[in-house]
């Protein structure tokens, strides 16, 4: 993978043109994209630009983030040759940065079920994940050092999870949506992929202008161990991750133990679904109404499904998703974070389905930063990740809690 | 003005059908239109539904919300031509709910502060307010029974005032912002005008499906009357008009009373600008970043006058408006609702300027429903409202009290 840290480190010193640098990632692209296939477009004549910290850095754009000099086609029929008038804000955060957009990343259609064709750069019988597939992929395959996807479910932290990248879905709106194709506003959160979590760091610091994200931990952090299991077991590698992930950090100097999350935040695990269909059905009225023959068949039929959520179910489920993130705001009194798995075990065989987000829900509903570092990787070179967490806000402590565990995996 | 209310009971008694309730609306707006200036664009053939509750009805939308079938202008230069590949979901819920989109109303550029030329069917001298001119001044001139706006600081409220309409800002998010032109993700408020409080909840009500918010009030409500002494004094005739509204309502039975609010409350009124620029350098970055010569004056000094908000103010900003919003809260232990002017006093003279939203602003950062209800009309002819607040999540109880107000007001 090309990493983030080094490129900066270089171009600092000297020893690297930002020209250079990017022309290391076109000539990645070009090398592995045929394979892979994880752009649904490329920049005709990338540049690099000569200042900013992200000077010299290549960027995938999930193909629901609105560009104005590159289509942006949702992964649908319906938005074919589309080309937005302005760039999204995220976008804009990247260039002012000085980074370069190098072409926009798959996406499974409007970012829900029906998948792509990109494949596994670790093993291309298996799926990347969505809906960030490409993002997560190109990443993997060393052709870009940063990339951005989308998080409603578990599209950022899975796809991370079974390509083997850090990635950071960060606190609920510290990167704004807006340009982006909404399927829950309440869900929607932009995340950023790299190759180490602390390249994911400098990516969302270059964007945001908060260096207090490249903090590293001052003592070894206090660690709750959430199984989750109102989701459901994991399957045996899953488990098996997720206890070498605690081990490894334990070994390290953290303190280490199983946290059981109260009632109330298994019954937000459960609701999610309602928040998420319920708008969904008014962010994709236009698509559904006025174009259902060619909607994707798998999000048509979810929709099919759930109209009949009627605003006292929503209500009822954002009263309990207030309610779950008061009481989980309150569990990070005890822990410094909480570690979890990223998905429920390596990424699963063939191309027609991206993955489970069982795992994942949760997070997105309780708005929290969730970073993904990869922990074991399982026969068939799959990759398992673990998620760490932090409180709302805390995403700082979330990325230096991270690094600290992939070092202590890596010991 | 053209009642919602009036044309739903007639279409329902069989008595108009829904083409001759449109051709009503179309007429008007054809002997209209040439003087006020409310529309950017009209439909080519616009024609009524055969069912929902909204058949029949004609309704305006703001330029900053996404149409498919019309331009999307924003108010802006920038913009010119632009069209939208789909519907805005709150247009999808007006056509949904039976309405027809007889055209796109006027904007301030970018709901900012750059004026429209449309003027005050109440007294042509002066500004109908904004940013969702337009609106306003299409239901006031009895153009169209109903019409979407925007608030930011008070876009929707002060025109409503201005005009002598009624307006609701709902609770933040009762209507998704997704396609609608971003200022601020944390204060955009999509809103609803009609003639009186009932057309409006009537229009609410059919675009949410929520019976809910066609009640009305089973005993006289208790009501705060707020003066917002932190945003400064109210003009004599404001001021006069917020008494003359408090005793309508005591004489109609409510009880009422000054309340203070505690100094958090004005912390939070002072931070908006924070919250609002912060994220509007965001959500205008493309815009400023690559169309400098080309923005809006008075919205490109207001940037260049705000570039130095840091994340860490930003942050400090939304603390302090969270803090807020959970004592605003228990207020409403207290009383039922909170009384407040709608704007300063009458709208100002001349087109320059659409007027202050000093006594608007808190209420949008605390995402709380506020009603317009005209009170009383001072020299020229000028409409002063007063705006009925309840809790977040109360847009009923504060569509009921202000229906109490309405009728206490004609009494």
């Amino acid at each position: 993978m090309i990493r983030l840290s080094d490129l900066q480190r270089r171009i600092e010193k000297g020893e690297l043109s930002p020209e250079a640098a990017l022309a290391q990632s076109l000539a990645a692209i070009e090398a592995q994209e045929k394979t892979i296939g994880a752009f649904a477009s490329r920049a005709e004549r990338p540049r690099a630009q000569a200042n900013g910290p992200l000077r010299g850095i290549a960027v995938g754009i999930k193909d629901i983030i609105d560009t104005a000099e590159l289509p942006t086609e949702m992964g649908s029929a319906i938005y074919r040759g589309h080309r937005p008038r302005a760039d999204a804000p995220v976008v804009m955060l990247l260039k002012q940065a000085g980074a370069t957009i190098a072409g926009k990343t798959t996406t499974t259609a409007f970012a829900a079920n029906d998948p792509t064709a990109t494949l596994n750069p670790h093993n291309q019988a298996h799926t990347p994940g969505g809906s960030s597939s490409g993002s997560a992929a190109a990443v993997a395959a060393g052709m870009i050092p940063l990339a951005l996807g989308t998080q409603t479910g578990g599209s950022v932290i899975r796809p991370a999870s079974f390509c083997g990248v850090a990635a950071i879905k960060p606190s609920y709106r510290l990167l704004p949506t807006v340009g982006v194709k909404c399927f829950s506003w309440t869900l929607d959160t932009v995340g950023v992929f790299a190759a180490g979590v602390e390249d994911v760091a400098r990516g969302l610091s270059a964007m945001t202008n908060r260096p207090e994200l490249l903090a590293t931990v001052s003592k070894a952090p206090s660690i709750g161990v959430v199984t989750q299991e109102f989701a459901g077991n994991p399957e045996k590698e899953g488990a098996d991750a997720l206890k070498i992930a605690a081990a490894a950090a334990e070994k390290a100097g953290a303190s280490v133990r199983e946290l059981k999350l109260p009632a109330i935040i298994a019954d937000a695990w459960r609701i999610h679904t309602i928040v998420q269909q319920f708008e969904a059905h008014q962010a994709f009225a236009w698509e559904y109404r006025e174009n259902y023959d060619a909607m994707p068949p798998l999000l048509r039929k979810r929709l099919d499904e759930s109209q009949d959520i009627s605003p006292a179910d929503y209500d009822e489920a954002r009263s309990v998703a207030e309610k779950a993130r008061v009481v989980l705001a309150d569990t990070f009194g005890e822990v410094d974070v909480l570690l979890a798995l990223s998905a429920p075990g390596p990424a699963p065989k063939g191309l027609d389905w991206t993955g489970d987000p069982r795992f994942n829900r949760l997070w997105t509903l309780m708005g929290t930063p969730c970073v993904n570092v990869p922990a074991t990787v399982a026969e068939g070179n799959l990759p398992i990740g673990v998620q760490v967490i932090a409180d709302y806000g805390d995403d700082a402590k979330a990325l230096a809690a991270a690094r600290f565990l992939e070092a202590a995996l890596r010991a």
